[in-house]
């Protein structure tokens, strides 16, 4: 797999963080005893190449497995989920006359983050979670993102309240994040949740709801994960990383295969549990899986569609007509780690109106 | 390799949290939907089995290799890099007045942590830092220790504190290590650096010194980290777990082994750089290793030896005497890591307090 780094790598070596550090060097001589490279590297982008954005059903001939994988039905399971969380919302509110309470910030006018949200506030109201929102204009200001997120950290009838991401490039997304009220933060990417995830002996407040959605699925499918060697593909925030961390933390053997990986092929094939999160179309092909893997697909790539009603489609990172030949278990997409990532959304929203009210 | 854990497991699962748990999950059927198994798992202790307490050199016929290993001399490069940071510690005493300070609290007498504590005002002492140490008795209260710790925060003149661990059963380290600055943290142990040094595009105000020290002798020793396949084993807070962040941020493509892998010869075999802290003595045998590895020797067990000054010696995890026959560079024990892991902690301490000075 070839990787296009080398025109961002110059860029980076460019770039106000990194020509700092390396003027240091050249003007102190003793900093270059101390610290001779940046010790955490360069943060490089995961450019992929895929393989194709089309992956078409093997000929007859070439199909390696008689059995067809079984399909993972994310959408059933998470509207079971849905319906239990409903139950329990009966059972707050017939107690202590209260209701969870989610708020998102959405900014901007993508459409694949529009129907997300629209997703996120169906499942809402189907739970019986109170929904609110805030709208702002994709040239909105920082303080402005800032100042919605306080009046949410400070309202007692919000338990969770999300930021709907990617945010537009003119706003940072840490400083906005950092705003967020560390016990409201019900999509669990604050550094200390994530540290908390990270640390055995510990508990993290909310576990990112990508991530724990995966491991919802395979528990779910009956898929042990101790002792198992795990292939978690991307190294994102918000997916790979906490993925890899989850599955650590269930005792699977994991490693993470990222863009600068130079045998992602090779290593994906010795996995018995593959979960895919680089966002690239067809990136994982038939012949990337070892037979009988259990496959769990996050990647989400809208392509435009006029035959569909939001007028786009949804890729997985998988030649899914390729490894539904060699899996013994597969997630579709859609229908497989999307429904039930809005479900472990509305089960962290849950948790944190419990513990806001004391309830048990 | 067989692991012994079923024993751990059952006290595991009677254990408060988990016992909770089931309750839960049996008096409330609802709850059965919404979380049936425990997403962040059990903790399971890594409960390694040694081949051996000893190990030959291998007798002539078994050769692997016709060179040896190059020795990476942890002892020397971190000298260089002490005697660079006295050279700043003179800097900045010449222009503001000032030195760094670094405290230790260290409880009971456990003869390997006084060693430690000895090594670290040793190496204080000639980068001219100062040091200063609070010492508790074994039995002493998590009061004390908090106390002692909170004396520290306050002192403005104390730039980097550090709780030598292991501490004694009774004292709960997370909420000991809780009570500490963040910005006095030089051992990088909090949350929120660990979630910061997972995170890519964040910085943690400090890496965690072993792991730190692992990568210092990497890239002294000018190997490259980036596209490389590296296994880290073991995956404790302090080494295993930021070990492995840490070579991700260098874009090596890490898989992280421990007491539940199956098959870890198979995948060290695979890694062209391994760091292991398992904490077991010649747990890695030279069959390990694939020819040409760098092979970086984290476990320091300490074995009675009335033969040695202090009562006892230090093995590695690495049977030393084979991996050197086929490896292509190696750390010792003693000698490699150590040093460099002190080294680390007095350019965490100096970092800290030219933040705290706004010095250059």
């Amino acid at each position: 797999m070839a990787v296009v780094w080398h025109k961002w790598l110059r860029k980076s070596i460019l770039s106000p963080f990194s020509s700092r550090a390396f003027s240091t060097l050249k003007s102190n001589p003793s900093q270059q005893i101390i610290k001779s490279p940046p010790l955490l590297s360069h943060d490089l982008p995961d450019v992929w190449t895929s393989n194709s954005m089309h992956c078409d059903p093997p000929s007859i001939g070439e199909c390696y497995n008689e059995r067809r994988a079984r399909v993972i039905d994310g959408k059933s399971m998470a509207a079971k989920i849905i319906a239990g969380i409903g139950g329990e919302v009966i059972r707050m509110q017939e107690s202590i006359g209260k209701v969870p309470g989610l708020a998102v910030i959405l900014v901007g006018e993508r459409k694949d983050s529009e129907t997300y949200v629209r997703n996120k506030r169906k499942a809402c109201e189907e739970a019986g979670i109170n929904f609110v929102m805030t709208k702002l204009l994709n040239n909105c200001t920082e303080d402005e993102v800032c100042e919605a997120l306080l009046r949410y950290n400070e309202n007692p009838s919000v338990h969770g309240i999300l930021v709907q991401l990617p945010l537009p490039h003119h706003l940072d997304e840490e400083k906005i994040l950092n705003v967020l009220n560390l016990e409201k933060d019900v999509d669990g990417f604050h550094p200390v949740h994530m540290g908390n995830l990270a640390m055995s002996g510990r508990e993290p407040l909310f576990i990112p709801c990508t991530p724990k959605a995966c491991i919802e699925l395979l528990v779910r499918s009956d898929v042990e994960i101790m002792g198992k060697n795990a292939v978690v593909i991307g190294r994102s925030n918000i997916v790979g990383l906490p993925a890899s961390l989850l599955l650590q933390r269930h005792h699977a053997t994991v490693s993470t295969v990222h863009a600068f990986t130079k045998n992602p092929e090779h290593i994906t094939s010795e996995a018995d549990i593959v979960v895919t999160a680089a966002g690239v179309p067809n990136l994982v092909r038939g012949n990337w899986l070892k037979p009988g893997a259990v496959v769990i697909d996050v990647g989400t790539y809208p392509i435009e569609d006029p035959s569909f009603e939001q007028g786009y489609r949804l890729l997985g990172d998988v030649c899914y007509e390729e490894a539904v030949m060699v899996a013994s278990a597969i997630t579709p997409v859609p229908g497989g780690v999307g429904p039930m990532t809005i479900a472990m959304l509305l089960s962290n929203t849950l948790d944190s109106a419990k513990r806001a009210y004391n309830f048990g």
